[in-house]
C-alpha cells in the first residue's frame, strides 16, 4: 500500500456548541462553551468503534489529514490515523478535538467573553484534565456514543485517557496511555513553573490581559517553549542529531547563535511564539500540574481505578526522561494491584518524550496489532 | 575537634592588579586586568604547599571563613577548606580567586573600562577556560608559586583544574576534578542556551549596557538561575525535599505560588537577581559551551592530557544529571588511555550536581585522605 492509499481525504473542523451553564472542579462556572473537533471515518450501526484522540500541551482538534489540497503539513498525529494505519479510519470512527481552553476555536481565553464582550485573557478560569474529560463526555453524548471503543493519549492526553477510567468507568473500553504518568514529580512542575514564569514575568504580558494591548507575551512563550524542548528531547537523541556541531566554522566568541543546537531550539520558540495563545500555556501546564487522580483516593492509584472496566495499554519509551518509563510503571503496578487487565511496553526509542509522536516501527507494530484486536472486538 | 576551633580566623580580600596587556584566546586583548583572590594558611618555605581552588558559574573569591564575626555565612566552600578540614588550612596555602570576568571586584563587565571610563558592559570579551588558566598563572608568578600541589575544582571548576594539566603541564602536581566533564554535550549547550536568552531578550538588557540605564535584566536573571537550580538538583533528591507539597490546604486554581518547589524556586531566582551580574553569567556559561581541551588534538582528550606530570583525581556523584559519572568516566578514560595515574570515585548522594558542594560522609572522607597524602608528600 503506497503512502497516499493511506491518507485521509480531505478533512473538515467542526464545532459543538453547548449552551447549558458548565461548573468546573475549580469553582467557577461557565456560561456554555464550544468544542473544535474532528472526525474520521464511520461510526457503525450499534456505536461501537469510536476512539477519541486526547491531545497534549500544544494539540488541537487537526489529528489526521489535510484541510486542502496544497496544506504543507497534516494533522499532528497523521502517522498515527488513517486508512490502514494503526488507528484505522477504516475500522474506526475516530474523534480529535481541542481541549476546553486551548487556542485552536474551542472556548478559551482568546474567546470573547459574552459577559464583557472581549478575550476571557486572565479571567478564564483554571481547568484541570477531569474539566476536560466531563466536556469531552458532552461532546460524546452530541455524538452518540456511550462507550467509547478506546481513549487515546500520549503524555497529557495520557493523563486524560486514565482520568476517563475513573470519571467515567463504564464508558471506555480501552485505554492507551502513552510516554505519560500518574501525576508529576517535582522536577517535573520545576520545568512547567519556570515556563510559567518566563510568561508571567513578560512585561508584555499585562497580567494576561496583553489582547487589550495589541501585544503578545513573545519573548516568554518563546522561552517556555525552548525550554520545553529540551525535556521533550532525550539527550541521546539530541547528542546524535546536534552534538557540538557549529553553525560556521570555528568559535565567534559572541552571544549570536553558534552551535546548531542553540538555532534549532530557537527556531522552534520562534515558531512557536506566532502560533500559540500564553494564556493557554499557562492553563495546560497548570492541567499537568494539578493532575493527580490517586488525590481524593488516599493517595493510592489503584482505589482510583478500582471501579473501571476499561483494559488498559501502557507504551513508555526508553529514553523519555519527561516521564520516564519507570513513572508509567507506576501506573502498571496501580493497575495490576487493581486486578484490571493490562498490557505494558517499554519500546526501545532514541526520541525521547517525542517518541509518542514518531514513527519507530516496534511502536507502530504495537498500536497496530492492540487496535487491530479493538477493532475485532467492536466489530464483532 | 569543635565547630570553631576547625573555622578559619577573619579573612580579608585581596587585589592583584596586572598592567600589561593580555592577549585572550578569542582575539581581544584587555589593556590590564585585576583579579580579587583571598589565601587561607602558609606558603611553606619550599613554597611547595600551594592549592588553588577554582570556583564555578556563581562562585568567588570568598571560598573560606568570614569577613567579620557577625557575618552571616562563611565562603562557598567552607565545608571543604579550614583548619583540619579536608582541604587543611593548617598543612596547605589555599588561594581562591574571582575569575577574569567575574562580578566580585575581579575586572569585568561592571568594571570600568579605561578606554570610555564606563562599565565594559557588552563590549567585555567573552573569555574561555583557557583564559582564566592564563590569568590565574600569572596570580601564580606573583605569589611565587612555581607549582600547585594540587588544584581543585567542581563543575566549571573543574574543567579549570583540568585544563591547567594541559596548558601547564608541569605546575600541577594534583589535579582533582570534581562533578565535572570534558565537553557539554548537545543538552547541557541547550539548558545554557535557554538561560541566555532569558536575560539577552529581557527588554531591560539593553544589549549588554543596562549599567547605562540604571536598570538590571532582572527578569532574565532570574529565569536562568531559576532553570540552573533544576539542573543542579537530583530529580530523586528534588522529590524527597519537596514533592508535590502544596503551601496551603488545596489547589489555589491560580497563577500563583502554589507548590513548595515553586516557592523554592522563585526564591533562589530571586536572590540571585538581587546579587549576580546578568553580563558575568552570559560570559561565564559561554565558557562552559566552549569548553572541549581535546578540540585542539583532533578530538582525542587523552593527546590533550598527554604530556602532563599531574595525578589524578576525579569525582562523580550517582544522582547528577548536569555531569553524570558517564562524563567523569570518559575524562578517566583518557587519562589511562594515555597512562596517567588517576583515581576514580563515584560517590552515592541524593545531591544531584550540587553535590560537589555538599558534605555526604564518604565524599569528605575521601577528600581528606587523599589531600592528607598530598600534603605528605609536599612536606616530606
Amino acid at each position: 500500500m503506497n503512502q497516499d492509499a493511506r491518507s485521509l481525504n480531505l478533512v473538515t473542523a467542526q464545532c459543538a456548541v453547548f449552551d447549558d451553564p458548565f461548573p468546573l472542579q475549580g469553582g467557577a462556572v461557565l456560561p456554555g462553551f464550544q468544542l473544535m473537533y474532528e472526525t474520521y471515518g464511520t461510526l457503525n450501526a450499534n456505536r461501537s468503534n469510536a476512539v477519541l484522540i486526547c491531545h497534549a500541551l500544544s494539540g488541537n482538534h487537526h489529528v489526521a489529514g489535510r484541510y486542502a489540497e496544497d496544506d504543507k503539513y497534516p494533522g499532528w498525529w497523521d502517522t498515527m490515523v488513517g486508512p490502514g494505519k494503526p488507528i484505522d479510519t477504516n475500522r474506526f470512527f475516530v474523534v480529535g478535538l481541542n481541549n476546553l481552553g486551548g487556542c485552536h476555536g474551542s472556548t478559551g481565553p482568546v474567546s470573547i467573553n459574552p459577559a464583557t464582550g472581549k478575550p476571557w485573557g486572565a479571567v478564564f478560569p483554571v481547568v484541570v484534565v477531569n474539566d476536560w474529560v466531563q466536556s469531552q463526555a458532552k461532546l460524546a453524548d452530541r455524538l452518540g456514543i456511550d462507550k467509547w471503543a478506546a481513549v487515546i493519549g500520549g503524555s497529557l492526553g495520557g493523563m486524560q485517557a486514565l482520568r476517563w477510567t475513573v470519571t467515567f468507568p463504564h464508558r471506555v473500553r480501552h485505554c492507551i496511555n502513552i510516554a505519560s504518568a500518574p501525576k508529576l514529580t517535582a522536577q517535573n512542575i520545576a520545568f512547567n513553573d519556570v515556563a510559567r514564569n518566563a510568561i508571567l514575568t513578560d512585561p508584555e504580558f499585562y497580567g494576561g490581559d496583553y489582547y487589550q494591548h495589541g501585544v503578545v507575551p513573545r519573548r516568554g512563550l518563546r522561552l517556555a517553549r525552548m525550554l520545553g524542548h529540551i525535556t521533550y528531547l532525550s539527550n541521546e537523541g539530541m547528542g546524535g542529531k546536534f552534538g557540538r556541531q557549529l553553525k560556521s566554522d570555528g568559535y565567534q566568541f559572541s552571544y549570536e547563535t553558534e552551535f546548531e543546537i542553540e538555532s534549532y531550539l530557537r527556531y522552534q520558540g520562534d515558531r512557536f511564539a506566532d502560533v500559540f495563545d500564553a494564556n493557554t500555556y499557562l492553563l495546560m501546564t497548570k492541567a499537568l500540574d494539578y493532575f493527580d487522580p490517586a488525590r481524593h483516593f488516599g493517595g493510592s492509584l489503584s482505589a482510583a481505578l478500582a471501579a473501571t472496566d476499561a483494559k488498559f495499554l501502557v507504551i513508555s519509551f526508553t529514553t523519555d526522561w519527561r516521564f520516564s518509563p519507570e513513572r508509567s510503571r507506576e501506573t502498571v503496578k496501580a493497575l495490576l494491584d487493581a486486578k484490571k487487565s493490562v498490557s505494558y511496553a517499554e519500546i526501545e526509542s532514541v526520541h525521547g518524550h517525542d517518541a509518542f509522536l514518531m514513527t519507530d516501527e516496534p511502536y507502530m507494530q504495537l498500536m497496530h496489532a492492540y487496535l487491530n484486536r479493538v477493532a475485532d472486538e467492536v466489530h464483532a
